[in-house]
């Protein structure tokens, strides 16, 4: 079984979905804003999550379409907004919403791509009770997000970030929508309780690892692979746990290069290279990386319960290429 | 019967039960932007009539709760956004969220507004179906002011919208969430399907009464009065039926002048004054002035079929105050 071949098949699948779902609508220059990012291609990791989850328990995934469609709109409508808030260039090697269309379309565009989230959720089959549930999980979700993206921006301007608030930060604005996906793909394939809380358990794991991972690759990786403006975290002081444990963890005299550098917006590519190695003189970049195989293993032991299954297997090898992915 | 008496009296409990619901919350700093606007008053009719309506069908209001705060919500999570599109420094004479808060805050802000909208349709209490049809109406609604919105933006750079288009822009802008609040507010009182149809009916002449009173307040009165910037609507060349109506109207030698200025962001004072003066020569003030009393005898024609009640008296009251308020 190769992870690769698995997530394609399901994302092949989610993707003609989802384009049927976005098709249409007027004024055509607001839905070609809101087609923009979500038909650019991307993982689809939360669609396929709540698709496996499903599976995992002998679910069938017709169930979970709708689901699916209304995760990655949720994700897609806080990516759009981000990126104005912090003037991003390109997503998925393709100009922003905003860059493209922008500002004032884009932060329609993001307020419609939430509200089809919503309309997608609505075509849950079913009994009603559990589509509230459902539904309410999922405003939830935009709750802790939103909050999760406040605290992140609070976070830049504060230079004693603890680990602690750290995680938590990144509990919300992240995970919440993995454990949300695992969750919920587990309650609508007909899950029992027990192991709808497993999913759940896996899913912040792996949300957390996978968070981890991808502020590290940020760090590390050139822009041509990541598809960002590379920098930009150091630049913009964004406390990742590298950035938070070096800040807790570096010399008095290299704290001085730290705060002259990190948090500067017109900080040189020199500096940049400055502080990266700061990062791994005080083990920082090490350290991440072995929480985020912590999180890895906590997220495999999560689903011990569940019966052996091919999705169990995929599960599985998806926490570990969560961590192990270049991108 | 005195109308303001009534509305206060509603707008009152209203408030104590938007305040109770908007406590608290962490981060600090957002939930304060988050209540910033919603707490500053504002004349509530959304929340009024979705009360009124469910009373005219001799409905308990208390049914009414989570739709009055959702509908409040909502509508405040689109003026923050259009604020932030317009770069509006005011709104109900205080400083607007972003002018405040800074623009990725008062983004947020109107994220987690609609977001509590929807938290707020979950309280709705009895059956499940209603809850959903409730709710898919909100969606709809959110939908629409969002095409409005677009609609409303693009109308900016062209000069050949007629009376038809601008209808149907402030239809999808305004009046949905009215038709909704109306329907809504009956539908969870109570009322048969006929008398929800005729207060969406009275809801749609209302709202689009009240907008084009709107707009014409705002090319008449003085900032002190209206809370706005004066002037905006002309220097962003926005199109309000007065607006539409003397550029279908005017003479070509005024056409020049009206071209010159209208839509330009620096005209001065003087020039304002100009179109102004333009916009009574067409007679396009007073057709608008007609056609909001026109809308209003719709409205009222709308509810014939409603028994007598207190509350009937209060709709139709309502619909003359709503063209010759003077805010």
């Amino acid at each position: 079984m190769e992870l690769k071949e698995e997530l394609k098949k399901r994302r092949n699948f989610f993707n003609g979905q989802l384009e049927n779902f976005l098709h249409g609508g007027e004024p055509e220059a607001l839905y070609n804003a809101v087609r923009h990012l979500p038909l650019a291609g991307g993982k689809r990791l939360r669609p396929c999550l709540a698709m496996i989850a499903c599976e995992a328990v002998s679910g069938d995934i017709i169930n979970v379409i709708p689901l699916t469609i209304a995760l990655e709109l949720t994700h897609n409508f806080t990516l759009v907004h981000d990126d104005i808030m912090d003037k991003s260039k390109l997503r998925r090697n393709i100009q922003t919403v905003h860059t493209k269309y922008g500002e004032p379309t884009a932060i329609i565009a993001g307020d419609l791509l939430f509200t089809k989230s919503f309309e997608s959720i609505h075509q849950i089959k079913g009994d009603l009770s559990t589509f509230k549930n459902i539904e309410f999980g999922l405003i939830d979700c935009v709750r802790e997000i939103s909050e999760g993206q406040q605290i992140d921006m609070e976070f830049e301007k504060r230079n004693n970030v603890t680990e602690d608030e750290y995680i938590d930060m990144i509990l919300k604005k992240t995970a919440v929508l993995f454990m949300y996906a695992a969750e919920a793909g587990a309650i609508l394939g007909g899950g029992t309780r027990e192991q709808a809380s497993s999913l759940n358990e896996y899913g912040k794991n792996l949300g957390l690892g996978f968070q981890i991972t991808d502020d590290y690759l940020d760090m590390s990786s050139n822009e041509k692979i990541l598809g960002k403006d590379i920098g930009n975290d150091i630049r913009n002081g964004k406390k990742t746990l590298i950035a938070v444990h070096c800040i807790n963890n570096v010399t008095d005299k290299d704290k001085k290069t730290l705060d002259k550098i990190f948090g500067n917006i017109n900080a040189s590519e020199e500096e940049i290279k400055q502080v990266y190695d700061l990062f791994k003189k005080t083990g920082s970049v090490e350290y991440a990386k072995e929480k985020s195989f912590e999180y890895c293993n906590n997220a495999k032991k999560a689903i011990d319960i569940l019966h052996d299954s091919d999705a169990k297997q995929i599960l599985l090898k998806l926490a570990e290429y969560s961590i192990k992915r270049e991108k």
